[in-house]
């Protein structure tokens, strides 16, 4: 079928051909499946006739060229009026050849290899049959309790926007045109990154302003960059579920900003009306999920038993099934689908492309950029030449491809202690896990403690198993397992040099950490090309330059805590600061252990003074903000240059710091470069009391610095 | 001056005159105060004269007959109209004689006693010359790290709603013509008790939706009840300032509810509009609070300093100051202070009331009614012939009145050694320290263990002191100090029964006390007879009823944590829920330590079937709910009847519990008796998505129990 009239497709269906578009199914549910067997049951469960598959618009997790293509043959044969499957996935960092986890990727701060990850993800998945895949997610969130923060870049509304954009251009590029790319779907439309308490899918509760201010930003951002698909998202948004949320969805999504793609409800979300408490039955959830204009029902068959019912009950226009029925096709029109229903889909891309050299060059490049440097107390990098002990549970883990990640495989997996050996004889490298995860024996310490014994520098690799965050891996201690604690305490009891290196998918507690190593990098979950990458690090064959996008938190009792938070009345560091009513903690610093924008390199970066072109800007000029920085380290390296302002007076309260801008800069020993920003007014916007987004006139302060903490400031004022 | 007419006074009075009267000053700043040397200081810097201080409105902290006496003769004398002075004071939980902090009042579930409290406050306070109390404090607050959960009655709106109503009631009674009386001013309007990461002052942010279903009803009690003034919040609510807040304070407290009283900023929080960054200068602060109706700024200046230019300028209407002068002037009138300026203040009075035998009596007896039994494995009550330990940092300290108590004093103070020697011999009672609050010497465990040594029994007195809770006492780890935990494993070792007390002005994480001990009592901050009270448990004179009014955490990792929260769409305890993808934590029971309404007594209650008088309710009926409770205990005791409802499908989410009755009933041995609610249609509105109040036919559940976990249920219909 070539230049299908939707219009008219769509008055040739029948009310049962429509609802089907409406719903995505897993992928044994489709004749043509590798297995189909087990899925009777659920098809019972669920209500769903062999009839209704026929009828179905997409397909969810799909895998592999054999395997799609069989069920869209199937489909092509079966489906009465022809409309393809759409096939959808988790495609989140990486198909087969798996990238850091998306916190890893914000880390790196660096926008066109995150875009690059996002390409090589498409081609992998596209080539495997994949039309669209649930990414980015963009939540932004404070909560390192909350275990889907590995899955977003952090705590910033401008820097989540920007790898929105970044990722969503590698996943689309020219959509309708190159087959080696997929549509993304932004999620989880709203909010889902504030849980309450950090305990996955609970309450999320905040004013307009602060949703409008902070939490909003970054789906815009991807929308704006044409961003084809909305998941919802599975929390409460100020008591009602955003999946049976009408003044989010036809209020924001559509009405604001007009979108006019598939919005599709997460795993199960439209029936989790019920268990909401916003639902009587799956007819309710229906009827408020349609009404809220979610066009996708994943998973749940409540539009498939329903939605017929409720239009003939006249509780609900048909128009508003064909409004969400043409978006669907829409959407298979410019995949181009309707031409060719097998798309990019191809075995031969697949064994061509899948896990290719250069995918996994990237992969390595982008691990090793996005590995933060914590501590250095001249350590690291490692010599060659020097006896080295490799222990803890990651010396020798597959597990460092981070959850989200199902594509990947732990025998394509390069582990630390591969890594190391491209770095180090043999003869030199004394490994040994020490313990496990959650417990140790005696025996794995004795053993750990006779090849430590062997070496002149301990490499501790520690952390959390990938489940352990992750979705639903929701932790109310963020200090990785006290035996491992334990076991680091016994290798810096020992009197050598310790590194530890860290896997994790949230920021830790690390006191502990630090308090027992001379050397302490964050790895978080390094994908595919991990040990390589960790190892290009610690023997200095590249020099680190990540930096933190969350703020590493003093203690669980701190959070939430965030770098971009409001003064109060009482600010502990104002000059006329008191000594108890101040606004404080009694027990730790207000300050997190590691700021946001943090991360150290083998380089030192001296920065120059900071200059403005004015210390006035009016509405339609520009200020140049300049500043030099210099490597005075003895080898090359990257630094991450960050701009923040704050608005000294506002309508509401401003934060003390908001990332405004920043630019990597690579500089050789010795060498000094300008770094110049330019700040216009649109920069200085923000909502209002009144939900007007707009400046003011006033008095700003611009900081430029190494991290969110570490700044030069210089002030100017926004005038008429 | 007698029935003065307002109107009339207002037209007299020079802008001056008028500003003056919204300013409120502490005692040092009036010529008559004992001590005014050191104020000479704060005027300059304030920026206040002599001739100022002539024209001020009101006075903070006085205290004392002879004092507040003095100032006011003088005030008189030298006030060109004759407008007599209100004093202010923070009388909180008790003037002289210290009632338990609000927390534990609140854990008595006794209304006529908290209103009793209350009342002996005002006379004391009244005779003392006080006219107006900071009290009471209605903050809900579902969070132990803030420090000032002490100071409101816990985590329910519900309950705080009961208790605010009390308060008001026994402060203010017949105000007018009872000059035993003072006027209540409640506070902190509005959300104080919510501050992000506990951490006080600092940012408030909430749904309009959140902040009316949950934060708002108790201050809106205690204007029902008729409460005079209302003091504003420090922290922001949703991005503004309370105390510059418009929307809050001219749109919810003045246009919605309908308040005329005075509305008196927080102390220095109009200047603070400059620290949050809502205001440029003081000048500005001025203006936002002027405009958003704030009456009274204390204990600064910027209204004596810029109201009159702004006027003069036009930026501000002279109208707005003439109606807060006026708002002020009435309650004046009202007080009966143009009568009669000394009003109730008179030392032979004070004499008579302050620390009465009847006042103390009612604070032994509500200080028993506030203590909580958390655990009891047959240990308690002790008999007065066992040989005893008393150790621990509480056994002999009066640091047991709690923040916000500075009327009592140390000398008036009943210590528990004190209180255990009306039950026990000298020398059967075996005193010892055993260590400090943060930090022990092994003198004082060894000379401990050998008390413990001799004794049959150990009692062991933990906790925080004082000063870890109040304003400004926020925690990051609440649990008690490790010195102390230490302290109770050594006597826990010795193999002897161990009852471990805990005062505290927070919800601790108690896991390890509870692991420790056979018997654990919550006995917060008691008050002036807080000796006698817990002896009176301890040795079994007193049979414990309290039940707490805050979940107490399962550790500072589960929190914020509350009984009435929301459903999530994956349940974890749902007939099919999966084992991973439900909301929980890894590592912790989503359940707290101790649930809302929890506590023990000495006997056991069953209770016997729920019935309804029917399965349907209209709109105009009444349901009645009937259960039996029996006492199969040994002893008499008292019960706490706790009725709860969950609204099943509702336009937004509804909590999984909601109280909404409860009856305390006093039952003798083997004694049962019928326990009667009745429910109406009013108890089941709540706030809608579009803030209607109101509500909705359908599916109910009532549970009754003995705390908000152990209930029994049934269904009801509400039908149109």
């Amino acid at each position: 079928m070539t230049d299908v009239n939707l219009t008219h497709l769509l008055e040739q269906m029948t009310i049962e051909e429509k609802v089907g578009q409406l719903v995505q199914l897993a992928t044994p549910f489709f004749k043509g499946a590798t297995d189909r067997g087990e899925i009777t049951g659920p098809m019972v469960q669920m209500n769903i006739s062999e009839e209704d598959i026929k009828q179905t618009g997409s397909v969810l997790g799909a895998s592999g060229a054999k395997e799609t293509t069989n069920i869209q043959r199937v489909h092509m044969e079966e489906n009465r009026l022809g409309i393809p499957l759409l096939f959808m996935s988790d495609i989140v960092h990486g198909f087969k050849t798996i990238f850091p986890v998306p916190l890893a990727i914000g880390s790196s701060w660096d926008l066109e290899l995150a875009e690059k990850s996002a390409a090589i993800a498409a081609e992998e998945a596209a080539a495997s049959g994949v039309h669209v895949t649930f990414a980015p997610m963009v939540d932004l969130s404070r909560e390192p309790r909350w275990g889907r923060v590995m899955e977003g870049t952090g705590e910033d509304p401008h820097l989540n926007s920007e790898f929105a954009r970044s990722f969503v251009r590698g996943f689309q590029g020219d959509l309708e045109n190159d087959h080696t790319k997929v549509a993304a779907c932004v999620k989880h439309f709203a909010a889902y990154g504030a849980p309450e308490a950090g305990r996955d899918y609970n309450t999320v509760d905040m004013s307009d302003w602060q949703l409008r201010e902070n939490y909003l930003p970054a789906y815009k951002a991807a929308l704006d960059e044409g961003c084809e698909m909305v998941m919802t998202a599975f929390n409460i948004l100020n008591g009602v579920p955003s999946t049976g949320n009408e003044e989010l969805m036809r209020g924001i999504l559509r009405g604001e900003w007009g979108f006019e793609g598939p919005l599709i409800s997460d795993w199960g979300a439209v029936k989790e009306l019920i268990p909401h408490g916003v639902a009587e039955d799956a007819k309710q959830a229906a009827e408020k999920a349609m009404k809220s204009s979610v066009d996708i029902e994943m998973m749940t068959s409540c539009y498939t038993n329903h939605v017929q019912e409720l239009i003939n009950e006249e509780t609900l226009e048909e128009s508003i099934v064909d409004e969400a029925v043409l978006r669907i096709l829409r959407l298979k029109k410019k995949l181009g689908l309707f031409e060719n229903p097998y798309r990019g889909t191809s075995e031969e891309k697949e064994a061509a492309v899948i896990l290719s050299e250069e995918n996994r060059k990237t992969a390595r490049e982008l691990a090793s950029k996005s590995m933060v440097l914590l501590k250095n107390d001249e350590v690291l990098p490692l010599a060659s030449d020097q006896k080295t002990a490799l222990v803890g549970p990651f010396s020798t883990s597959t597990d460092i491809l981070g959850p989200w990640s199902w594509g990947g495989s732990a025998e394509d997996t390069i582990t630390v202690d591969t890594g190391f050996l491209n770095h180090i004889e043999k003869e030199k490298l004394f490994i040994s896990e020490g313990c496990g995860i959650e417990e140790g024996t005696e025996d794995q310490l004795q053993s750990a403690l006779e090849q430590a014994e062997k070496a002149e520098v301990i490499v501790v690799a520690l952390g959390e198993r990938s489940d352990m965050s992750g979705e639903a891996g929701s932790r109310a201690d963020i200090r990785i397992p006290e035996v491992q604690l334990d076991f680091l305490r016994k290798m810096k009891e020992l009197g050598k040099p310790v590194v530890a290196v860290l896997f994790s998918g949230r920021p830790l507690d690390v006191r502990e950490v630090i308090d027992n190593a001379d050397a302490v990098i964050e790895a978080w979950y390094p994908g595919t090309e991990g040990g390589h990458a960790l190892a290009d690090i610690i023997f200095g064959k590249v020099n680190p330059s990540a930096k933190l996008t969350m703020s590493m938190p003093y203690s669980v009792g701190q959070v939430p805590i965030y770098y971009n938070r409001y003064s109060t009345g009482r600010p502990k560091d104002a000059p006329d600061a008191q000594v108890r009513y101040v606004s404080q903690y009694l027990d730790i610093p207000n300050e997190p252990l590691y700021p946001f924008g943090y991360g150290l390199s083998y380089s030192q970066f001296e920065y120059g003074a900071l200059t403005l072109s004015s210390d006035e800007m009016k509405y339609d000029e520009r200020l140049t903000v300049t500043t030099t920085v210099s490597n005075t380290g003895d080898q090359a390296g990257d630094e991450i240059v960050q701009l923040y302002i704050r608005d000294l007076v506002g309508d509401v309260v401003r934060p003390l710091r908001e990332l405004k801008d920043f630019k990597k800069i690579s500089l050789e020993p010795g060498e000094t470069e300008e770094v110049v920003f330019q700040l216009n007014e649109s920069q200085l916007r923000y909502y209002h009391a009144n939900m007007e987004h707009k400046s003011d006139a006033g008095e700003f302060e611009v900081f430029v610095g190494t991290n969110s903490r570490d700044v030069k400031s210089k002030t100017f004022r926004l005038v008429k």
